[in-house]
């Protein structure tokens, strides 16, 4: 009945693929699941859908009258905490289910402990199947969820030379349409932006996630403002449809981990300068987006600040990630190098 | 006799290959020439390999002994010029050349009129053929030629947020040897290497040419100093390859019409930041060559410092044409753009 393990991998790849039409937001990881027979046929398929909703294994049970005898492949070890929803390895032993594959173990203080839960009922366990490629698609949830604070995007827009506005402050059409747009889908794969009170004081951003039409996107992520001074009572951000957290702090850290503790796992960080650099200086950023536009602007009023960099030893080396070409700009990914900040030494 | 356009148009392609053998640097163009009998046949080849020696007509007429009704077809138009060689359009006619086809101008004032010179004579002559490719080919020389000021290519690195050193001033290892190495075949490449006092006055650069395993490449740029401080007398610079030309001059203007003066075509302008900077300022840039490591640095170090802009609509914006990956660094080339400054607006 044990299933070769290059078809395990097959359902795996295939299971993955199911997670991916669950949102990337709503502070639960993307995960999708396979119920197979003996013979390694697909009988049912299920993904999660968000907080609130079925688990993926209970998505794929309620497609079928009854589970008995199947394999169950699952991107993420099968919960055993009673959330919003029952522990999946709960429901898959009640289905019957006589062997479960998963590739990347349930990091979750509380909701850890499914696979036990299974074997202990006599079902046949096997981790870490595709276990590498589960790790990267919900890199930025497992992080968040095993370290107790969000993963933190930062975002800014500069010229070539890395200026975010003329010497007067004007700063319109640096970047174009198409990183505008981009800008507005990466607000809506995330559970929060957060700005400083400077940006808000100086252009009373909406920081809604808007289509191509201007139309407010499905989901939106709560916009967070830190710093000391209050948000204006007249401010955009008061009208947001996902309402306002106002921190009045800098203490960036214990922003993030409040934030946490309101389920909230993806930070988009969308500046401006003073906040950006705080959060390059203090160590806490996890994934830069940075929009070069074909321009040059000289000056005074460069993107990123003092980051605490005194000496060349200690520059913040990055990987990048991805280059891509948006219309005339070009946007870098890039996340910590992982060799050491030394390198090149 | 006349060959078809199709047909011409291919023997330019293969004399603008021919042409490529050619040295970018020494003042004279890149040019390729082929000599054909009347059914198309490519009887001889001939590209010139620098100023001194043949052009590229006199080098394929050299290769067999008689030229009589025989078309060339030529990158560029013919010279009427007696300079170190004698005129080209001379010696195809003395050769009995019947038909000339050239894809370009020739922009000199001293060199131009070989077409009408050779028409005046009895031979048929076209021009135009493939001209938007071979004009792009040598788009810098012929760019300097007509306006009579060489062409400028500023070259500087930087962090991703765009400074070329710590706060310290320290600046070590922010690219890396794919970086370094590319670098060094951009100088071979020019014919000068231009820096300010403050650079020399820092680094005590050498601003050679060199290969990989540091031996000087054959052609060595003359290094060029611009600014009114004297370079020290114990420099690196006073033992270079090339010589030295010291301007004891802020006015680039100026010192671009000397250069050009003494047939320099291609500078590269290696920086410092006050210098790339005036370079831009005064508008005085054809081709940008963007070196960003990925690294944060922050702080005062900026590679570019002020440039003139005081509000946005003042920036300078840049057409990007070619992003390369360098090792861990990405290389962006850019020339001002062709669409209006007030793009976006
Ligand atoms: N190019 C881009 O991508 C981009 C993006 C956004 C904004 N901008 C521009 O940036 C400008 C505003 O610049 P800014 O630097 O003042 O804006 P900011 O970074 O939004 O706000 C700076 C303020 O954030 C607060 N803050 C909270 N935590 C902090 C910490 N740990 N360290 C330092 N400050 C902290 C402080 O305010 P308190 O005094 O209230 O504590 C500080 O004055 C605007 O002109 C805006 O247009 C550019
Ligand atoms: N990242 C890079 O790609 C790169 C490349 C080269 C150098 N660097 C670094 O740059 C630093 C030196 O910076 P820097 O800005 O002092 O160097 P610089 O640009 O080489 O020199 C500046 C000096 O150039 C002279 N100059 C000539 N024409 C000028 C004009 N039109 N406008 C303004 N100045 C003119 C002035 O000197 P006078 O007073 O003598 O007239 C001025 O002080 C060094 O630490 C070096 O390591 C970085």
């Amino acid at each position: 009945m044990t299933q070769s393990s290059v078809t395990d991998a097959t359902l795996m790849r295939h299971a993955l693929s199911l997670a991916a039409h669950g949102p990337l937001t709503g502070g639960n990881p993307q995960v999708g699941c396979v119920l197979v027979d003996a013979h390694g046929t697909i009988v049912a398929e299920g993904w999660h859908r968000g907080a609130g909703t079925p688990h993926a294994e209970v998505d794929a049970l309620s497609k079928i009258p009854s589970a008995a005898g199947l394999t169950a492949v699952v991107t993420l070890e099968p919960c055993n905490h009673t959330g919003r929803t029952g522990p999946c390895s709960t429901a898959l032993i009640a289905a019957g289910v006589v062997r479960v594959v998963y590739a990347v173990s349930d990091p979750g203080a509380t909701s850890s402990g499914g696979a036990d839960h299974l074997r202990e009922a006599g079902v046949e366990v096997e981790g870490g199947v595709l276990a590498a490629e589960v790790e990267a698609f919900i890199h930025p949830w497992l992080t968040a969820t095993r370290r107790g604070r969000p993963w933190v995007t930062v975002k800014w827009a500069s010229s070539l030379d890395g200026r975010a506005a003329a010497a007067d402050g004007t700063s319109q059409w640096i970047t174009g349409t198409a990183t505008r747009q981009r800008v507005h889908e990466q607000r809506a794969d995330s559970d929060a932006i957060l700005v400083g009170t400077g940006t808000v004081l100086a252009d009373d951003p909406s920081l809604t996630a808007r289509g191509d039409g201007g139309e407010l996107m499905p989901h939106q992520p709560v916009p967070v403002v830190v710093g000391e001074r209050p948000v204006p009572q007249a401010a955009k951000l008061r009208s947001h449809p996902a309402g306002l957290i106002e921190t009045h702090s800098r203490d960036l850290e214990q922003v993030l981990a409040g934030l946490f503790g309101r389920g909230i796992r993806r930070v988009f960080v969308e500046g401006g300068p003073g906040v950006a650099s705080a959060f390059i200086a203090g160590g806490l950023v996890d994934e830069y987006l940075v929009y070069l536009a074909p321009t040059l602007i000289g000056g005074p009023k460069t993107a990123i600040g003092d980051i605490g960099v005194g000496t060349i030893g200690e520059q913040r080396r990055l990987a990048i990630t991805a280059i891509e070409r948006l219309g005339d700009d070009i946007l870098l990914v890039a996340r910590v190098s992982t060799s050491s900040t030394s390198e090149g030494f």
